[in-house]
């Protein structure tokens, strides 16, 4: 279980110790997608055109989501996050969710975009559930980080 | 935009009112995946044999996670939930989070239970991400709801 | 010092025991306003004309805000609110911020109201204040509350 | 839309990135008014004389609002306060809050001195509200502030 | 393990079912000892005879804490309090703190009092540390609860 | 009341302003302990040695009960915590709970340290309030703290 930094090695939980690690900018890049259908996408688009409250009630739970991930993930540190911003696409029956957090700290901000990603995207589940109540929330990942100790690390594409 | 119940006629967020509704027995359960490495999925589930924190810690965040999903979506009722339960479910290179809430009360408990579902899987992640960044958290949806107006919804499977 | 009921006959805080209450409909709306410039009116207002993200952002804080009134104001119940409802309106120097919160329980919800215009009241604060850092918020006051023992009351125009 | 920092230049709402901000030490004064009855500002003040929980509570509330300022103020950023201190005054029928907050940190503290002086005035509020239903808190603005880039700001008197 | 009732049949975590649990009126009273120094006693007691913020802010914190029992108690339901109120006395050396808690629901309030207790002691060991960093938090129980299927239970005295 | 700091000369409550303390690396460790009966460590200890999850509950609530300090203590500064770590320990009829808690930071982690075990003990009391109504929570106290002005402190065996 010694693989696993978030245990000790009694296979304990615990929050690991950063206070050794060196304090660095960094970065982070989620994202993740709404499956929904072909009608749900247009209503939710129309309000990039018009004037409705969808996208950005999304992106404010987003960004008071990625505030509050050391709340949410029990072993997460306390981040003083320098920015967070939330960006929305759209396929024919998908909206895609990205979010990049930022921090000069000693530990990363992957966990802080994640949860950004997925509380906006709950979000958008609770707007439109009574449309389509077969949404499915997915492809929630990690794209890119930067800075720390390995660097930059980017997913497959 | 009239579809989507959340916004007013003017495309304006606001908390629907639920005063109206009768007060029922509600039942929702939600499921999720985390992708990851079979390599991960071992570690993970020697935890089920052996003795470490693994799920307990990602159980315990959704159950808190579900207590908390009027905090994090901006438009959902504070419910008074009568239970929630999470279960773990592995395949070869995945863990299959499944959550049950229920609640008696005049609005259903979709969003605690999808919100169970993305906090233990976003702990999941937490947990592995040192040993498979990669991961990814998907298939975030509703299985089955119970109670209220339109009685039984289950997803195709 | 009786007159206060959120105080015993010592002089001591305590939450007031609402367990004898009826269970009713209640209603309480409040309002206030930023005074600010003619500039910054025009700047936010745009955003109901044009696509921006201010009211929004201020609407979703303060229905965010009376779902924390509990946590925020240390005498005050935790109320299942059936709904809350957020509107602005624009003089030639001011915003004007009206919010409305029903609930079915005990107790009233004026305090709710009250606290999503003072939230609401911050976030346009906080967007506006790099601009015109000399805004201010006031008028802060319940306009006319319904349900509960004393029935109908409304402030004088 | 440009003018206003908390937009990107689409209008979407962001935490700004102040990663870049050098780390300084920051002052804000706030200051606000719960304008009442002579005959709640004589149950209050008696407070002062008296041994009763009134003004006790609503500075509690207040620094307790400050550390929360993140937690409401959707595009504010966790900011580690160095000190909150929250005075009352007096006149014939109000009673006026001032708030004072300093960090040492790369952004400003205005936004928590306000949100200390709006939930203690909130606080009070619930408190005097079934003597004085029509009490109004206004005059929420900033008075000074010093650090940062542009040194000191006072508010014309 | 069957005997823990918040344990499945496998030894899993859950929120337990309360749903078929009858609504009735439920009173936990719960008691604590924080144990310190004459010199400290003397100072904390000067405070209930002149005018100094000692134990309403512990009061307060006491009572804010019961409302948030079942954020840090991962197995505990949301509880809407119809009450809470915190006493102090005092021996040579030592604070006692008593809290009351009611509701009217399906589950009893014990864990609100005695988490009242418990953050409220907390409080008071932050304030009087400085001068006495020895001192100790102790006998934490309950004394008394009401309600339920099972009526009255007192503890032996 | 000067020798109480979190008290200005008046007797008003504050949060002490740490802004001139250096930047040092502090730890404290904290325990306490739950008397119960010979029944119930023996259902707690089992945990130990089987599957169950009685331990990593309350292990997490103290963990997560350590980042919430400063939001339940109100004069408590918001410490970014580098670690936090519990460990339980039995006698014949008492578990015996240890925190340690690190920063690098202006103040101390005292009250992080006492925080998570008067919550994880809670959590534990939660558990098994069914089995013993009765239990007690008590010498929740410092063991050590080092670090700061005042270099290393231990408690008296």
């Amino acid at each position: 279980m010694s693989e696993l930094t978030h245990l000790d090695a009694d296979g304990r939980a615990r929050m690991v110790d950063v206070g050794g690690k060196p304090i660095t900018r960094r970065v982070a890049i989620a994202e993740g997608r709404l499956d929904t259908t072909a009608e749900v996408v247009e209503l939710v688009r129309s309000d990039s055109l018009k004037k409705a409250d969808v996208l950005p009630t999304a992106r404010i739970a987003g960004i008071s989501g990625a505030k509050r991930t050391s709340e949410l993930i029990p072993l997460c540190h306390i981040v003083p996050l320098d920015s967070v911003a939330i960006d929305f696409d759209f396929d024919e029956a998908a909206v895609t969710i990205r979010a990049t957090a930022t921090t000069t700290g000693r530990t990363g901000v992957e966990m802080e975009a994640l949860t950004a990603v997925a509380v906006a995207g709950l979000t958008l589940h609770d707007m439109v559930k009574a449309v389509d109540p077969a949404a499915s929330l997915g492809g929630i990942r990690l794209v890119e980080k930067r800075g720390g100790k390995r660097g930059v690390w980017r997913a497959d594409a």
